[in-house]
């Protein structure tokens, strides 16, 4: 259902459509035209709004989450929040929340997180989401399956009629003969069309593999046609042994924010 | 199907109960009453007769399966198989068959495996496994679910009447909050009464974490009560982030031969 929230662009008052998160309606006039960082940052401030004094909070990773972050920071040292703890999801958002001076702590010590607010790569309609092109998707799974509230933070380019229509759907893997399993996944795949690419640093194809803050490597995985049944292909990646983690993100979010050119969207679970 | 084989004990001409392996019908009378070692040598040798040459075997970890690679690495010596590529399925397989002159490869150069021959550390009657006691069950079982037939060598002492019944059920998870992922194991299996305790080095309870080949930690899983559905509690344990696999090996072994104190059997699926 998606609920009404405040304009944060314009001075009208604005409603919300109820109806999917796209396309969207457009819900104000911008005065300029924003740019894609300028729409994160829009998101992720709405999503600091859910954020309350004491809770433990899930510090996402990427150029989205590390708006929100620092917006967490600045309202710390303005006194209008107190005594929040942060879990960061990757060793990146760990380093910005720390030399931001917010108090961090783990999974280990905090098992019952509030609140998470993160990006996503890609959003479905129904919520289901697709994370880790930026390579941290195993310690945000496991805070952000951890947590009452999983706000996630998106411009509007992430939007998707389906799960991997856009790009990669990364998988984490153990370095032990990932070739093996690059070519299962790439198999499991084959009625979608599948391209089951290993990540490396930098462009080359001889570039060294890009390893996760889990010492792994990541297959990430292009498809051609839809996948069909997230579920089910969850399952069938996670049966995979050589397989960590995948990068589907499914039942998870309970709000999405969608900052566009016209507006924000927010949906809820 | 329970399939005839040849005695090893005894000089008379045995037929196999086509029964489930346990209770095992006596089939010989021992000259002698036999270690549990020379149990295991028994049914090491007897797996190896599976064995042709121009094979592509996976080599198995742990005490029994070292018989088997001493075995085949004594075939080879003798030129009575040629032409064997061997695959081993744990750092100390590799180690002992490179010791012994066994040509090594890997997955990666030979993704179709002929015969991987390999101990257990529990069998139920369905053919089902625990296996990763000594640590290595993920290598293990991304080899062995390759492989065209899995030949499971085993003393009687590793037949339960349900999986879990004697002993840990090892679960290898990522370092990273280990804790956490510990707990939500525990709970997960609440109704078994589980306790999920991270194996450590040497007795202490204050010693090292085990670390994996693949630099993971393992997580045992003591039940006291039967888990109910394999397929069920596997997939619910590779659900959890931070899970990177399970002990169990369900529907994957296709001959389980187990060596008693009188005599040996041998079971196909």
């Amino acid at each position: 259902m998606a609920i009404p929230c405040q304009p944060l662009i314009g001075s009208e008052k604005l409603s919300m459509e109820a109806g999917p998160l796209s396309p969207m309606a457009p819900i104000s006039q911008p005065p300029v035209i924003l740019t894609q960082d300028e729409l994160k940052k829009i998101a992720a401030y709405k999503a600091v709004d859910f954020v309350q004094s004491g809770m433990v909070l899930g510090l996402g990773t990427g150029s989205t989450a590390k708006h929100a972050v620092d917006r967490i920071a600045d309202l710390l040292h303005q006194g209008k929040l107190k005594n929040i703890i942060g879990i960061p999801t990757s060793k990146k958002t760990h380093q910005q929340a720390l030399s931001l001076g917010i108090p961090l702590s783990d999974l280990d010590s905090h098992p019952n997180v509030d609140l998470a607010i993160d990006g996503a790569d890609e959003v479905d309609s129904d919520l289901n989401l697709v994370k880790g092109r930026g390579g941290s998707l195993l310690r945000e799974k496991m805070i952000e399956s951890a947590c009452k509230k999983f706000v996630v933070i998106v411009d509007e380019s992430k939007l998707v009629p389906h799960i991997g229509a856009n790009g990669a759907m990364p998988v984490e893997v153990v370095p032990f003969c990932w070739k093996f399993t690059q070519e299962r996944l790439q198999e499991m795949f084959g009625y979608a069309d599948c391209l089951a690419k290993l990540r490396r640093n930098g462009d080359s194809e001889s570039g060294e593999p890009f390893v996760t803050d889990n010492g792994n490597y990541i297959v990430d995985l292009f498809f051609k046609k839809d996948i069909g049944d997230l579920k089910a292909a969850s399952d069938a990646i996670l049966r995979l042994a050589g397989v960590v983690e995948h990068g589907m993100f499914l039942g998870m979010a309970t709000t999405v924010i969608v900052a566009g050119e016209f507006g924000v969207t927010m949906k809820n679970k």
